[in-house]
């Protein structure tokens, strides 16, 4: 079995850790500063408060981190496990106005990330059983595309292309400009490195049939009602993946997925996740010292 | 009237544009260089497949020109304009493969940023009459704070604080730390620039009453029923201006916001709005000098 | 009365404290590290060497943060605020490698912004009475744009447009590639977002009249002398706003403004500003631990 | 003789400029997108309007080259002449919208650059004969500290450190903490790496011997009347360089520079230089391909 | 068969490519703008000087098109390939000055990368037959490490773990401070995620058989002769992966790679790898338009 | 006799070191945490493990300044001393974790830099009493330049030109381009910066006498034998400084060295550098506060 994926490199996502604490910190917290005396220590813990599937601590530790080097932090349970409302996911212990600081951006990475990951398992739970893999898009937030692919990992999906650099995906207008499906696929595989993928989009049982002799990799079929995934399933799935994609829901998710197709894409999953609710809750005050 | 709320200076975005177009772009645009002639023109328009508030109009022209300064833009709707789906947003005209390039990076901000005007707008519609205003929080996305909260002000929502900096929020845990309510607030107001706004979430009338003695500014019902928050509008509402948060969803928001409080703020406005759905058709094609 | 403007947001200027701090810094204070023990503490406060306006407290705590978290610093006077000479302004206690360490880069930049909020300030109290605004321009350090603005502000001035992006001025080139100011203003009103302000620069009276019956919102009168100004005021000042610029000093402004006119820009305010005089005293030392 | 200094590496200013560009440019220039043709070409040249020292022409052709790299530029004169009001100094030629987008930006640069090495050379004049050095100091504009060493240089002036970290200035601070200047110089000297310089700041002769005796490289003589240096001079030049800081003026710097010390540091060279007036000027248009 | 490793994502690299770029045009190509005429086209290919492993094309197509997005590249060879000196490796197409401004660079990244590629391969091609897999290390150059690793794996090397937090590895300094390698082992194995690895470094027999007992999943043997590693490899091979490293050559990597070990890890392979000798050759040249 | 050359200005390396951390500590060091207790300190040294010769030493302060401002860094030797195997660099003090969080960063920089240095020093050697000066090139590390440069000045060599923008260098392609030397050196000399050097490229002894003629400041010989260099030094070498370069080793550096010429530019320098062999060994162990 598989470990969990790895957590995406930190130069993919430092610079928005920074950002994000910028925006919020500005000039100082003046809250604190008023309130809080600075000896003040805390043990706090962030806990959910509904059921989800738990993704992002490696991150959070990091906010609190660059919040302030001396806050120590103790995750309680491990990236992907799923858990139950009031379940205690970090402990952070050190001085209030550092944890304080911290707290907001550390949610909001938290939220996010649980939310993506909780949205995605919900989908993969819905086609348990028929071998159909869950795939995200490229419908990612802007400057989160490493954080949300691994997010839906952790919740059970499976990574589509990283970006436009690491696999051919031939769409409507690639085909029109090129003077259709048979000539952009020889065009692909004429011109791009050998160990690209070559995916096209298709719209009719002919063009499936044409890309597949022109060499395609995969096809990409999009809005496309259930009967008509299932008549190109019936003729093409033992020749070629099939990847359906667009107008999907929870909803209509199962039905898709039995009509023989082999991946369903949808960019719900990190385009319209709802936020996961994470808080942080104080255990315990201590003066620093005391 | 005032016009619509400036746009947030670059660098509080520009950053984020360099990194969704690294991200998505990384090592280059693999389908266009096999399938695309690099002398193709395209004449292509974004539109809203759905009913949305446009928003972000500015941001996705400067996504255009960071890809290819020579793309030509030209909005065809004003920021917080509400549109019917197929309502055409924004013209872009200029090599297809740079047009390509810049497509899923320009979408993906504008579904968000359309995406939580637009959420913020039917809340804003919802309490229409009841002179309630709708307020965001800082459960705003990492790096976003300055594009979530203007899309908040172009769908009609209030701003709240945009940070830790700019006003003082004294919450439960302050409250324990100094020692209750009362003495959190003057400490606030005795230690505080005198400029800054001193907002302290209260749990009773007591409380209230203890916190608007101390010199409070806004007093923060959190999680408070239609009922309580009734008692202490009726109570309050001539003297301090009454804010409710939590647990707020458009099904109770109507009720919440008939109970004579002043302010609704709602962190889903941007931690868990839908993305708007808006997409990119090529009009048509022609080959550069010809 | 409304309070001071809000410092601008963190991302404007947090990358500027960073390249500061980088180019004092670079390898190490060796100064301090060949003569200063590590446990050496430090009180010392920030004192106004000249009367002046005060500015940037909050940019300059940042600084001492960003050098070393564990310094407290507590400003003692308002932002704004109008001191004497020997004013202290901020107190900074804690280790005195630290200390010293960030000495410079903040009074740099305090300096800096209470020279433009003083310089501003000088300008104002020049046309009391006038009921004419003083305004910045465009002519800010490169990298120094918002706290430029935020410093006119603080000194009792009003904002220009934040830069090319936020309003149209038409000035003598465009006017001139557009084929006179009646067309350049049509030209404008036509083509750009209504929420816009069109402004344009005039050379005459009959511009003048040409511009505002094409819709012009505002008059930027460039170089003119008091008699030109009080003759285009005599006929214009009624119906729509007129701005004088170019050529202003200390000297003459009390005549201009006494023209009929409702405003002046001056890019001295920011970029010849002289930098205001403070500085950092010791009042006592001690050795941590003792 | 030697030419003239490098122009500072590009990693000590590129991000400077793209800050500048951002922050002018924002979403975009809304004047020339709603009043200028895009294929209209434009040949400029930009020129004093004052007699000025010539300093930043390659960083105004990167700004140029910044927004369009098509945009020509061509400087008319060197770096660190000294040319009458009405000079050109650079042309440029290319889209009219390109020039004028980064027309501000790019004068703004110059200005300062300019402003910097004139104020320098007046000081410099101001001295000739004395074989006095006029020298800069740290109180450089946050994020400028290479760009205005390099602008004194070109003025005729000195360098002083470039920060902390490459060379030992012990200041009445550290004197105070190190227990006098004779233990503070030894301290410096025994722990210090060899190549750094041992300056040191005297209040008296007394205090020099003791400097010169453990060892200094340089007095630093602060806030000292001219008489007071003549004194220190008469009995210290030939044995130790002496530097005269604080207080000077345009005013008093000869009388000063005739005391017999070596060098005088000023801070007003980079913190208070006026802006050098240089504008942009069209001297013709034409529409491109035409 | 898998295809080669997908290229690092752009953030891990793109800051690199704009500061390489920056610290070598400054402020411009002086040579060029002198001898050049702006409208010469070249036609140009980099070709391999000697044997070598291709790797890093895709950078190098992405430095052309940073400097010019104009400038047409195209790939003559695969990631990966072992070519013979003279072998064109990819062509480029475009303006001369852009062309040349970007050669250095270039070749600069081309040369670093296939210098580690074809190092490693050298490596991988004297176990050949043995089974025992080659392995990078942590001495990878700063700023280089997703790019360094990158290279390993196209030169048929493994990866190690990416940095300090997606594997623990216990050295000696960390087995004296737990008390043992079964202390920390034991330690490691109760206080960190399941899903990382624990390796460990051991010294002797006992402490292999105490590692393997306490639960470690891999024993680093450092700096043992053969006839050790036989010794350790005899008894323990069957139960855990071995890795060898420290003191490797590839005088006596075979006579290593021959204990029965599994893995050797080189920090040569990224730390000492001589640069590849790549070279850009102008094929014609001709002028725009003409 | 000169100090060592001056360490970088901090914004030309300081972003690698942040890159450099990030890429090692990524989520933070799961080793450390698991194993060793958070108030363990260290007494460590960092050693030569080879003879080499120092380099980099202030930025291996500042790499563990990074990480901890806590840590005590105490340099043992100066930049640029030739130390045998076994002497102590440097020492370090502070939280265990802090220091090995920090280890491999600061012997990733400090190996790449010594190993510069020592390798120009080879060169530099090598050539002694022939008064021919060792010469780096651009073929520096990307991101690296200016660490690469001060390198081999503290090695003993000489700096090229910094990049592209500090002196003109025509090269075959230029001279083809301009239609033969003569040409080309006199369009630089007609249209560059009277203060930038003219360096040519030439093949025989014709094209010499060409290029002094036209007013070439150096001559750069590329690949030329002992004995072409012999006869073009018996012409030419009172008359104008002579470069040989390409195919130098250090097997036949010496004869090259004695043919007249004046100077010889390496790339090896600085591309093919071997690491120093540098390590931290841990002195001793406290636990904090005992």
């Amino acid at each position: 079995m598989p470990g969990p994926p790895p957590f995406p490199p930190a130069p993919t996502w430092a610079p928005l850790v920074d950002r994000a604490l910028a925006e919020d910190l500005g000039t100082g917290d003046v809250t604190s500063a008023a309130v809080l005396p600075p000896d003040l220590l805390l043990n706090t813990v962030i806990e959910a408060r509904e059921p989800l599937v738990v993704c992002g601590l490696p991150l959070v530790e990091a906010v609190f981190r660059a919040v302030d080097p001396a806050l120590a932090t103790s995750p309680a349970v491990s990236e992907g496990a799923s858990v139950p409302a009031g379940q205690v996911l970090l402990e952070v212990r050190g001085a209030a106005r550092s944890v304080l600081a911290a707290e907001r951006t550390a949610l909001n990475f938290l939220g996010r990330m649980c939310g993506v990951a909780s949205f995605t398992r919900r989908h993969v739970e819905a086609v348990v059983g028929t071998g159909v893999a869950i795939v995200d898009t490229r419908k990612t937030l802007p400057g989160f595309r490493s954080l949300d692919k691994y997010a839906v990992a952790i919740g059970g999906g499976t990574n589509h292309r990283a970006g436009l650099y690491d696999a051919i995906l031939i769409k409507d207008n690639h085909v029109a400009a090129a003077g259709g499906v048979g000539a952009a696929v020889k065009a692909a595989r004429a011109n791009a490195a050998p160990h690209l993928q070559v995916q096209v989009e298709v719209e009719s049982l002919e063009d499936a049939e044409t890309a597949i002799e022109a060499g395609a990799d995969l096809l990409l079929l999009d809005n496309r009602s259930a009967e008509e995934l299932r008549e190109i399933a019936a003729r093409c799935r033992e020749r070629i993946p099939l990847e359906a994609t667009g107008g999907v829901t929870l909803a209509n998710l199962r039905e898709l997925a039995e009509t023989g197709i082999h991946r369903i894409s949808i960019g719900a999953l990190t385009h319209s996740a709802p936020q996961a609710d994470v808080a942080l809750e104080v255990d315990s005050r201590e003066v620093a010292g005391s």
